[in-house]
């Protein structure tokens, strides 16, 4: 938690902040070890961010003296993710992973290996979706949640809302055997699509291909998707 | 297991291995539900790898008729990582990201903000360790395991050690607010040096830079280090 991140309702006048969830009060006891009168980086969800004093910190509430919150958050990663819905664990730690280095919209999609019970995984509640958000925005100082669509079938996303997905964006699917090695700091909006742990099948490669999608690749090693999102990000930003 | 990664003594005649440990066992049987005449690749620990068939599994043992494994695993990445040692199921999960991108020394280091527990952490044993290096050679497809070492204080490591190490090698020191933002693409071997959750203190990185390490960083966002790491070396590689 680099940064406390404020929901609106946590903010009580002009320059006081309240912060009452046990996540929150645990971390700042116990990672910060936070005293009063201690300064913290703090971010209002979806605006700036600045500094805040520590007023108190009790059991049930930590209160902030909090200067204007003008500071822009770190700006976004302009490439949209499509990644086949991995299993519950590899999800968790994906959301984290992409939030923190700034994706804005992900796609969770439905591919022929993905197994069909992790569309039934309690990962993919509303809420504990929210809370990896969450915690990716405060590892990276943002403020801004990336949108999450599912898409529970491959073929209507791919025929009807992926070509307008990428009438402003240069579409890619990484996929080991591609010809083309994966670009380096794209300086064009991008979407990116990236299979499951057992790959696309080569029906799902020519139908992304068709609708507009380069294939690319990351070299000979296969890697797991949590790898590789990451590789692919950070190369392609 | 995109490779079945044979120890040599799996190997009892030129064309026949015999797999007996339970974890391959039981990916063979769950991941792969391979049967009797399903070709799969294999190779041999620091070796070359092939095809080989499968011509039984029993609940203790699966043989394989093994062709010459004679290609080369994937090129080496020739980055070596120096990492503040992390929190014990952060180290398993870099130990395979590294090995899996292809890293073949990596130094685990003590420095301020790495906690004295941590070197306790039955994480560091040789078995467990070895544990992560082959699931991550298995994944890649690679049969060369990675160099590990412990260097369990920070000054006889950065004063004695590194200068040397550098003599042919590009170092870098990633940490946030460097003033160089971290190159892509090198050409020349490299030492990456990737400080603990909390950070390198100042003296730290001036240390490092005084042997010879380049500070590059990452842009604004704080990544955790397990993610960094990843797009540190896939940025670089």
């Amino acid at each position: 938690m680099n940064l406390i991140l404020l929901a609106p309702e946590d903010l009580h006048a002009p320059h006081l902040a309240r912060v009452r969830d046990p996540r929150r009060l645990r971390h700042l006891k116990e990672v910060h070890r936070a005293a009063p009168g201690d300064e913290l980086t703090l971010g209002v969800l979806g605006g700036g961010i600045g500094r805040g004093r520590l007023l108190s910190l009790e059991a049930e509430e930590a209160r902030f003296e909090v200067d204007t919150l003008d500071q822009a958050p770190p700006p976004a990663l302009d490439i949209e993710l499509v990644l086949a819905l991995p299993r519950p664990r590899m999800l968790a730690r994906s959301l984290e992973h992409v939030t923190a280095l700034g994706v804005k919209r992900l796609t969770l999609l439905h591919t022929r290996r993905v197994e069909k019970s992790y569309w039934q995984s309690p990962e993919l509640r509303p809420e504990k979706i929210h809370e990896h958000l969450i915690l990716g925005l405060e590892q990276a100082r943002d403020t801004r949640l990336p949108e999450i669509e599912l898409a529970t079938r491959f073929k209507p996303f791919v025929e009807d809302l992926l070509p307008g997905r990428l009438a402003a964006r240069r579409g890619l699917v990484a996929h080991p055997g591609m010809e083309q090695a994966c670009p380096r700091g794209l300086t064009e909006p991008a979407l990116l699509v990236v299979g499951p742990e057992g790959g696309l099948i080569p029906y799902e490669v020519e139908q992304l291909q068709a609708a507009g999608c380069e294939g690319i690749h990351l070299g000979e090693r296969i890697l797991r998707v949590e790898t590789a999102v990451v590789a692919l990000l950070a190369r392609l930003g």
